[in-house]
C-alpha cells in the first residue's frame, strides 16, 4: 500500500547511489516517497530541526538502530519494528511518545518497492501509537556497504511532572511481572533464517507498549521500573537489574509464559527461551502492594492478556539470579558471553 | 587517547559479532569503552531511555546518519563529524543545544582501537559544544555487512520562546551571508580517496557552529532562515530555498569565499565549488537591515572571519538561482540529477 507517494515505482527501479548525493534525485526521493508517507507539519517545513511545543514535564530521549535480517518476517518488517522499538524504549520509562525520527542507510540497489512496503509500515506504526515522525535521514551507500535497509530511529517523549520510573528505584521486594510468552520475535526470525517449519504459527511480537505501560501506570503509579526486554532476552534484563541494584532476583521458571511452539523451536535450535527477543513484551518492577493491581490492568489489555507473575526481588543472594526449575530444582541465570543471534533487530 | 576506558585494547582487538549479541560480550563493549568516555548522569542510569529536565521553549528535534568513507580524514573523522553535524543541525534552527545519542552500526572485525579513537573523538566534539551524549545504541553486522562505522546521531534543543527561524520565513529582500569558504570538507574527503596531493592543505571544516549562531542571534534576533551547506553544497540550500518558497535568489559569484587548493581541486577534479559538501559554514538570510550587523557578528567569530554576503533574495526570476559570473555573465544555478560524490558525510 502506499500513502499518496507521488513517484510512480515499478518492479525495476532500485535505489540509486544518486539518491544519497544531495542532488535532484535525492529531492525526488525524500519529497515524494518518503515525506509524503509521514505527512505532518514539522516534518512538512523540511528544515534541518522539527520545532514543536514541549508540554510541561520532563524529555525523555532514545535511539535504537536496527538491522533485522531478513527485513521483512513473519509479524512485520524493519519498519515497523523500528517504530515500535522506540515508543516502545519510551514507553517503558513512563514517558508518553512525542515524536520519533528515522533516518535510513540504504544500499544501492534496494527494490524502491522495498523501501515503499518498509515506510508504509512505519507510517502505520507511527499512526497506530499516535505519534509522527517529525524528522529524518537519508543516506545511500554503495552495493555491498551495507545490507539492503539500516534503520535508526529516535524518540522523544513526555515524562510528566512527579513520575520516576527506571532501575535505580527497584527495591528488595518488589514483584517482577512479565506480560505475556516469551521468545515470539527472536524464534520468528530464527525459524525464518533456519528454514524451520514450526507446529504453530510463531510470528513476531512487535507491537508498540505506550498503552499498557500507561494502562499499567494508572493502576498503580508507583510502578519501580519497567523494561522491554529485546536482544538478549528477560535474561538480559534480569541481570542487567540485578548486577546494576546489587540485589538478587528469584523467579519461578514455570510461571514464565511460553508458547509451545516457541519451546519446541527453542530446544530444535538449542536456544533458551529467557535469552530469546522480545519486541512487545514488558517487565514490571512493582511494589508487592501495587502487584496485583498492575497485574490486573495488563491482564485486562491486549496486549497483556497472558500476564504473569514471574518472580521478585530479594536482598538474598545480591548479585545473583536464580531459576526455580520446574523440577524443584534451582539454577543460576547467566548470561552467555556471546550468544549467536545476530541482527535479530 | 582514551578516557578512563576499562577495556584493555591491543591492537588486535577487533570487533566480534558476540558484541551486539546482548550477552556478556555486548555489556562489556558498552560499559567498558563506550558508558565511559561519555559518562554523565542521564547516559549512566543506562536506562532504556534519558530523562533530563526541559527548559521553557520549545523542542527541537533532528537526526543525521554518518557513512563517511573513509572513517578518518584531514581534519577530522567520523566521531567527531557525526556530532558536529547533529549539533549544527540545532544550531542553524535557532536551538541551543541540550543532548545528543549516538548510535552505532559496526562491522565485525573492526579493530577496537579504531572504535576507541572514533569515541574519543566524538566525546570531544561534545565536550567542545557543551552538551552531553546521553543515550545510544550499539549493533554489529557481520563482515561484508556494512563498512566499518556507520554512526546516527540524533540531538534535542530549546528553541527559546519567540525565536522562529526557518526556510518559511525567507522574504524578497534578505541579504544572504555565507560564514566562510567553500568545499573544505567534501574536497578533503575527495582529494584522500583521488590520491591527490593539493597545494595547499586542505581538510574538513567539520565544526559546531551553536557559538556562531549564538552570536548572529545576538546581533539580530530577527534573522530569517541559517542553513548549513552540507551534502549538495551551497547549491543545495539555495535551491532548496528558492523552490520551497518560490522566490528567485542572486548570488555574486565573485563574492564566494573559496580557497585556492580547494578551487584547483575543484578543477581537476571536474567539480563545481558551489555542489561540494561543507561541515562548518551556514547560510543565513537575514533582513537587510540587519544585513551589516550579522555580517560584523559573523566576521568577529572565529568559525566566520571570512563570512561574506554573497546575494539576495528577490522576487525576481521565482524560482530560479541566478548566479552572476566573473565574467559579467550570468548562469542559473541547477542541481545535477545525480551528483557523483557518494558517501561524504
Amino acid at each position: 500500500m502506499s500513502f499518496e507517494c507521488a513517484l510512480p515505482i515499478s518492479a525495476t527501479d532500485r535505489v540509486l547511489l544518486g539518491h544519497g548525493s544531495g542532488g535532484k534525485l535525492t529531492g525526488e526521493l525524500i519529497e515524494k516517497l518518503i515525506v509524503p508517507a509521514f505527512a505532518n507539519p514539522a516534518l512538512d517545513a523540511l528544515d534541518d530541526s522539527a520545532v514543536m511545543p514541549f508540554p510541561e514535564g520532563r524529555v525523555a530521549f532514545t535511539t535504537d538502530s536496527y538491522v533485522v535480517s531478513p527485513i521483512f518476517f513473519p509479524g512485520g518488517d524493519i519498519g515497523e519494528l523500528a517504530v515500535n522499538g522506540t515508543i516502545n524504549d519510551l514507553a517503558v520509562g513512563g514517558a508518553r511518545p512525542l515524536a520519533l525520527s528515522l533516518a535510513f542507510i540504504l544500499e544501492e540497489g534496494l527494490p524502491l518497492a522495498e523501501l515503499q512496503r518498509v515506510i508504509a509500515s512505519a507510517r502505520r506504526a507511527a499512526d497506530r501509537a499516535g505519534v509522527s515522525i517529525v524528522t529524518g535521514d537519508t543516506k545511500v551507500v554503495g552495493r555491498g556497504a551495507c545490507d539492503r535497509i539500516f534503520i535508526t530511529t529516535s524518540g522523544i517523549g513526555v515524562v510528566p511532572p512527579g513520575r520516576a520510573l527506571g532501575s535505580a528505584q527497584v527495591r528488595a521486594g518488589d514483584a517482577i511481572l512479565l506480560s505475556g510468552p516469551i521468545g515470539d520475535h527472536g524464534i520468528a526470525i530464527m525459524a525464518l533464517r533456519a528454514g524451520l517449519e514450526l507446529a504453530g504459527d510463531v510470528v513476531s511480537d512487535t507491537a508498540p507498549l505506550h498503552d499498557l505501560s500507561a494502562a499499567i501506570l494508572c493502576a498503580c503509579a508507583d510502578v519501580h521500573a519497567m523494561r522491554d526486554p529485546t536482544r538478549g532476552g528477560v535474561a538480559a534484563t534480569l541481570v542487567d537489574i540485578e548486577t546494576r541494584r546489587k540485589l538478587g532476583i528469584e523467579v519461578d521458571e514455570a510461571a514464565i509464559p511460553e508458547r509451545d511452539a516457541v519451546r519446541g523451536a527453542c530446544e530444535l535450535l538449542g536456544l533458551d527461551p529467557l535469552l530469546v527477543a522480545n519486541e512487545g513484551k514488558l517487565v514490571a518492577f512493582v511494589p508487592e502492594a501495587g502487584a496485583e493491581r498492575v497485574l490486573e490492568a495488563m491482564r485486562a489489555h491486549p496486549l497483556g492478556r497472558h500476564a504473569a507473575r514471574i518472580g521478585s526481588v530479594t536482598d538474598h543472594h545480591p548479585g545473583m539470579v536464580e531459576l526455580r526449575t520446574a523440577v524443584r530444582g534451582r539454577r543460576l541465570l547467566d548470561l552467555p558471553f556471546a550468544e549467536p543471534l545476530p541482527r535479530i533487530c
